[in-house]
């Protein structure tokens, strides 16, 4: 039998690492150490596209190379390898490609399992404004963050809708027997309780702020949009979106709103199904209205398509020209109205269901305007994707700049609760740094909870320590960390509605508190926490993150167990060995790490002062 | 066969009317026209004592008397007769006993099905102040009434509860899937809000005011009480509280307060199952507590019995001596405490489950204060209910005062409703008045619709004109009526929770209030409608209430139907013939009453005009 290696994430075996730009090369190339070869191909096939049969060169003893050329336009592009050698006269075949955790491959016995290795085309290499790739950004669910009321009262609340009767009370849906909302429910959070608060994002070392939606709608969440044109009169005026605007701008803060493209509520001007804008105003009152080609009737009025079923989200038409026309168009739409007031930048809700001419669309608006960020609620690996049976472009250039990266969060919570091994973690993330555009993963809007998702503090059952290494993983990844509002408060949990509890302003856990903030401090340090290489690093128990450029670092080894542990293994580095990483490892080795804590170096001489600080001696007992 | 004849609602056959004083006499006749009678008996038993059979004597020739004198004590005495014949030698026995309709009885074949002609006896004549007995009340459902804090805000809200968004919102209950309330629902109404209001109260001629419960308890209906002696957070302070009776003194206006002794809320003070009160206070924490022997635990503590099995209502035992001090002993108790505070009366929840002994004791405890009430709650019949297998002795005197009057809310919506006719409601609620001792029925606090019942302006179809009758109804029979708020502005709706929407300050139906208004001001200007005996007189599809006094006499005929009628038939009084009621049937007869409306008669010349006024001649289509 032969002996065959290949690891894209070595620089020896493919040059460059991870994605490639379109009419770019990359050099892939594949030790195979056998008798009688007779030949090594690559199997190269672009996405839907038929297999390329390529001979390798070879070009030493064992050494198989070829230089591929990205000349059939941005795509996946998936490989694996053929060995052809001869035994007794007889020609066999070996087949090899990826393995499930990634990085080094492995052979297949048939063709037909074989998993093939990723290369991401992209067309454009995706710049973000400083602002944004620099930033800390903070997210915000408008009803629940502060009332900036001096008497707390909610403004204009809606008819037959609840307010809860203090700001500790625990959210909860009023439900019918079939689940509907009979009545939602508000603690009256609004624009002026943001602008109040900016001294306190600012102390906190806030850069920007993604706030949930806030246009006119029916519910708390307002994902059931009702009017694009309009603020939610619970959360203020257009005025107090202004100041808001305004005041975070002199505070050199920036603003991304929730872009909710996909669906409209059912009592939205546009559907209207309860006549609450009129008569004959919207599509399901009126054949003729002008909002009809918007949405999909199987049986007027009663039947449509909704969202995922939800009778209350009429499904919107995305490919509609009128449609399009009043988000993005140049005039008078949606997207320009609110650009100009001076919004930074949009995250586009369920961008996977929105087609990718939509986002094209949405993007060639945000072109019109300088600086401003476009970014898509994705949850998997964004890169290969397949919405709808389509494969999606969003990351390959001229359409999103980033996504929400709910993978990290995945990552950290496996860690931080032992449900994958240090290597597991280490493999699964840097293969999605491998599959994304370099820039795409650098405008990633990374986070450990959102308001779709349970209390990071809950899912590491709210041990404090835990949380301090999950903001950890968040703050020392690539991408830009985006804090869930409260959770640097102690707020906890499960998912919707207990993740979308007031802020407790008057109970705040201060430890908490602390340790976000020092991570913050640190992300704007070390400016190589945003734009440095990423490599990880593990041993069997122990978790170490790398960023590195040029000859600056900061190192991570992070003990997620509930044991001290003593660095006494061989640190494993998914990289080349460097001089750096030899460093990085003497550094670390032999040192000791106390439970549920980490040990954090950098190349800064006056780190050194920190990383003993971070030894808390007391808490250790020595392995 | 022979002709029998008994009809105890006239004079010639029983005398005096309706229910007997204690050693009182009633002179019992019965017709009886036969060939060869041998015997007519009297057969009376007292309840639940073994029957007399008693020889009546004969008057003349077809008259059979006896004279009853009512010894044996308070208490139900129930009879029948019968008559033996001699036919050829054989012996008959014919048995005559009560019809169903009340009125004039009918032959029995069997003695085991006779129903027996009731007469109730009671101790002692109830008096009640003036106050009282010629009042005008106004039940107040007080979180729905009106706030009365300038900036509208609750007070003092409580944790995990909803406040509704706005004033006009529709009440909701907040269940889970198993039925239990998850959150309790407040708009916010309070004790300032009454005092604000006592204007508008005075206004429409109100002189007293019965609340629904005041005392602290989680509910917003506060029927699970949690502390008697604390005036609830949300309605104000105990200084609120005093403030809103001297209000009421100062205008000449009373308050009856709702006393609910029967159950406590299992979050109570004195059951205290969260430990909101602390901890080692209540029984469910402590065997020890001062209130253990309250209740009774199966299994404890998690076991208990509860109000009609609802966990959040452990039961009390209303024997145990130390609860009944608690309540009603002279010293500091609860009853002690808010009668010395200026509370003008009670009523008493759940009348009928509570021991005849323990409202003696209350209304002992109330004997020492000048003039206040006791009413009770009982949904029937009160004289002759039978709860938890006991007969209620509750009217016969030194218990409760009167009762509210539900039986009177349910013949006007019948009557309006054409579900029985005007002969069936006459003559029901002639039994009803036959039955209680006629200060009882005097002191009745009647009502066309509670917070436990269905809008009145619901139940006759949102006609308006209609509730104008049902308001007649009410203001014409004796007892004391009592307006649920917001009947008088239009409020609809269904059983709980739709019967408790706020009061529509801003959308008051002023056809409805001025119906109203104007009910309240002829009881205030006809004594006759205090004191006056009543008598129900109707054709087939009229229904008439005579109150009269001497020469002093009210009468409205009504025409529940929705075609105008006119006087043709003769008109059936329940009353023997008098000049008085051959004046009324004169003055009636003839005159056209137009749909869903009523003639109003009465003995003082100036009310003549009123009566043309009522004739609205438009409407008339005459018959």
């Amino acid at each position: 039998m032969s002996l065959i290696r290949f690891n894209p994430w070595q620089s020896y075996y493919k040059h460059p690492f991870g994605a490639v730009k379109e009419n770019g090369l990359a050099r892939l190339s594949i030790e195979v150490i056998a008798e009688d070869i007779l030949q090594v191909y690559l199997v190269m096939h672009k996405d839907h596209q038929p297999e390329q049969r390529i001979f390798m060169e070879k070009q030493e003893e064992g050494l198989y190379s070829y230089e591929y050329f990205f000349n059939q336009g941005k795509g996946l592009y998936f490989y694996h390898f053929e060995v052809h050698t001869k035994v007794n006269d007889q020609v066999f075949i070996e087949y090899y490609g990826a393995s499930e955790q990634g990085g080094e491959g492995r052979l297949y016995d048939r063709p037909a399992t074989i998993w093939d290795f990723q290369i991401t085309c992209y067309q454009s290499a995706e710049c973000t404004p400083d602002w944004y790739r620099n930033g800390v950004f903070y997210q915000i669910f408008p009803d629940r963050f502060y009332n900036g009321n001096p008497d707390k009262k909610v403004n204009s609340p809606k008819p037959n809708t609840f307010i809860y009767a203090t700001e500790e009370d625990e959210p909860l849906y009023v439900k019918g027997s079939n689940g509907d909302i009979l009545r939602w429910d508000f603690f009256g959070g609004n624009l002026q309780g943001i602008i109040k608060k900016i001294p306190y994002l600012k102390e906190l070392g806030v850069t920007g702020i993604y706030l949930n939606p806030i246009f006119e709608a029916c519910s708390n969440h307002r994902y059931d949009t009702s009017d694009y044109f309009k603020i939610d009169p619970v959360l203020g005026t257009e005025e107090d979106f202004k100041e808001l605007i305004d005041a975070l701008h002199i505070n050199d803060m920036h603003l991304i709103l929730d872009g909710v493209f996909s669906h409209v509520g059912q009592n939205s001007r546009y559907f209207n199904a309860s006549g609450s804008y009129g008569t004959n105003i919207g599509a399901f009152q009126n054949r003729h209205s002008e909002y009809f080609s918007w949405f999909n009737f199987i049986n007027y009025p009663q039947e449509y398509e909704s969202w995922w079923g939800i009778k209350d989200l009429p499904e919107i038409n995305k490919h509609d020209p009128e449609f399009q026309k009043f988000i993005f168009g140049e005039e008078n739409s949606v997207l320009t109205k609110w650009n100009q007031f001076g919004v930074d930048g949009w995250r586009l809700d369920v961008a996977d269901e929105l087609p990718d001419e939509f986002i094209a669309g949405i993007r060639k608006n945000l072109n019109n305007y300088e600086d401003r960020v476009l970014i898509g609620e994705v949850w998997e690996d964004a890169s290969n994707k397949v919405s709808y049976d389509v494969r999606r472009e969003y990351i390959l250039g001229d359409h999103l700049q980033g996504v929400m990266n709910y993978p990290l969060r995945d990552s950290a919570i496996d860690l931080l609760n032992e449900k994958s091994s240090p290597e597991q973690i280490a493999k699964s993330l840097t293969r999605l740094y491998e599959n994304y555009p370099r820039d795409i993963f650098y405008n990633n809007l990374n986070n450990i909870g959102t308001h779709d998702t349970e209390r990071i503090l809950t899912m590491v059952g709210n041990h404090t320590k835990k949380l301090d290494l999950a903001f950890g993983f968040m703050f020392l990844s690539p991408g830009v960390p985006c804090i869930y509002y409260g959770d640097e408060a102690g707020l906890t949990g499960a998912k919707d509605p207990e993740n979308r509890k007031f802020f407790p302003w008057n109970q705040m856990n201060r430890e908490i508190y602390d340790s976000c903030r020092k991570w913050v401090e640190r992300r704007n340090d070390y400016e190589v926490l945003v734009h440095g290489d990423l490599s990880f690093f593990f041993t069997d128990e122990l978790f170490g993150i790398l960023r590195r450029d040029g000859d600056e670092y900061v190192a991570a080894l992070m003990n997620p167990t509930n044991y001290p542990k003593r660095v006494v293994e061989e640190l494993t580095f998914i990289a080349e060995e460097t001089p750096l990483i030899q460093e990085v490892r003497r550094r670390l080795t032999g040192r000791a790490v106390a439970e549920n804590s980490y040990i954090f170096i950098s190349s800064k001489e006056k780190k050194e002062k920190m990383e003993r600080f971070h030894m808390n001696q007391e808490q250790l007992q020595l392995v």
